[in-house]
């Protein structure tokens, strides 16, 4: 059997970090993978400030990504690689780790170029909706590539996990075997993978909680205190549950209640987190999350609102709205003017 | 059918919060119950600074308790009684929210007092642990006093509660007539009461989230950051459960995993709350437990430490102690000197 040899398509914040581990794990299993460990950059000038050059060249000289993860040092073994042709030439397991937007013009070069047999694991967040359709990354790449594709989520700033602090996350995958190299290749002390068989329950966690963070970032703009914050984070992760249950086949509840992808990811992502911080703004100043998104991000742009609002648009199409009144709530609030302290009206019920 | 009588036995923050809910809602409900809600009142006699006078007579003329619960006024028909037993009299409905270590004593004074068919609801925190017998208040009362007793717990901070401001709890019933009768007594609109069949789950909760706290507390003071405090809580959440199946019948996992005594409340005590701020402190400084309640509480006791130990001594008679590392460290790290940084070791853990 001829060694497997990895690849990450991506190299923001959370991909660098990614490679840091990749990179060493592949290292200490020379029998199992090829030693290279080839990362695709979108290449990019750095400005003065960062000392000038490309982005690939930096990372190459100095094994660092001084532009998305500066301060931490990557295992030699990992080569920026500006083209994507060429950095996933000869990969068995091919890592996606991009922003959501730029994945369907990647995959559209990829086309063609993925050898039979390859694996994927996708760790990008967001679902794809299109009026009644819902279609989680993983699939999309599946279809897409003609690949397997797994799934990993969990609570993962990605600062946290490049320190080395104590993290845990979840691969959600689609056969066991596949489950373990994935493992192998992201499992450390201090990074704990988690295996479950299910793909579709991990992807949904990574984008819903971002509907959940928003509802909390109103609580605390609010200022309701611990009880009401607690009681929404509650209410949301039940909502996410149901929602996977009921339009996705042979997904777990564990997933969501018990893995780091779902409760403890919703933690993270309520206690801290830039869909939390923009709308505590939104409640405070009653600005669009437009404006704020310019005023505190720069401009980037923030999954938590745009999932609401696509989820919105799904449970439209299926009749299904107000069997998610949090949800409901959150797309409400942010784009259609309902009053903010409303959030929590009909969404606490009890079957007696 | 005759009205139902309520009585609130004790007084103190929670007990002074749940009785303005409790007042009101009897005062709503004339045809169902007794207007008068006495609520039992350890006497004591305030200092100069509070204006002196006998705490009874104080919460009579001011309808507010102005030690445990001030700037809160009370329904009029709430009536601090200083004898227990005089408070009790006629009750078909007792409420027991004080302190655990006073329930003993409070029971036999009651033994032979109370009516039949009574019913209890407990807002206790805790377990009574005895070599390798573990019993929850609800089950102690029922034995002692001969009645039905349920159980509240949830995410539940007394002053927010008493501000109105939103909050959820859980009531774990014995049948769902009297689980029914609770909820009329207990629920508005700023606190919503769920009801689950699970007694024993949700006693459970409030005694397990406390030990989880100190965990959590732990990981603050060592400055590991979001991610391991989530994962922290998540292992504990897990443990919590795990427990409660193994040791009680008919508990349910949703107790545990979907309702604001369980996943909720952990949230609330691990962002906040005193046992996290302890155990915090103690991860910094080294500085034993009791030597920090001395310091940052006036020597009054906490919860999680105590719990961790009783819980532990119970898991050694079932030799059961290595299926909840999470626990296990906690009470090493207080009560035997083992290191603070070795909290993650063993404790995350994949089927595969």
């Amino acid at each position: 059997m001829g060694k497997e040899s990895v690849c990450i398509v991506g190299s923001g914040n959370w991909g660098s970090a990614i490679s840091k581990i990749a990179g060493r794990n592949i290292l200490n299993n020379p029998h199992q993978f090829e030693k290279r460990l080839p990362m695709w950059v979108f290449e990019e000038t750095l400005d003065e400030k960062m000392g000038g050059g490309k982005l690939t060249d930096v990372i190459n000289e100095k094994h660092e990504n001084v532009k998305y993860l500066p301060g931490i040092a990557l295992p030699e073994n990992v080569v920026a690689v500006p083209d994507v042709l060429e950095a996933v030439k000869g990969a068995t397991y091919l890592i996606f780790v991009l922003p959501h937007q730029f994945l369907g013009k990647t995959i559209e070069q990829l086309k063609g170029h993925i050898q039979p047999g390859t694996k994927g694991l996708t760790l990008i967040k967001g679902v794809d909706v299109k009026n009644d359709k819902i279609q989680i990354y993983a699939d999309l790449i599946e279809k897409e590539l003609g690949i397997s594709c797994s799934s990993l989520s969990g609570a993962n700033i990605a600062n946290e996990v490049a320190q080395e602090k104590f993290s845990e996350t979840t691969i959600g995958y689609r056969n066991e075997e596949e489950g373990k190299v994935w493992k192998s290749i992201l499992d450390s002390e201090k990074f704990k993978v988690s295996l479950i068989e299910d793909v579709a329950g991990v992807s949904l966690c990574g984008a819903l909680k971002n509907i959940v963070a928003v509802a909390a970032g109103f609580i605390d703009g609010l200022e309701w205190g611990d009880n009401a914050k607690a009681a929404i984070m509650r209410i949301g992760l039940v909502e996410m549950k149901n929602f996977g249950l009921e339009f996705f086949d042979n997904v777990k509840s564990a997933t969501f209640l018990e893995e780091s992808a779902g409760v403890a990811d919703l933690m993270t992502s309520c206690m801290g987190g830039r869909n939390r911080k923009v709308a505590e703004a939104f409640a405070r100043t009653g600005k669009s999350f437009d404006e704020l998104e310019k005023e505190l991000l720069g401009g980037q742009k923030l999954q938590g609102a745009a999932t609401a609002k696509e989820i919105n648009s799904f449970l439209k199409s299926k009749k299904r709205v107000e069997a998610y009144p949090l949800f409901k709530a959150v797309y409400e609030i942010a784009y259609e003017g309902r009053d903010v302290e409303s959030i929590v009206t009909g969404v606490s019920k009890s079957k007696l």
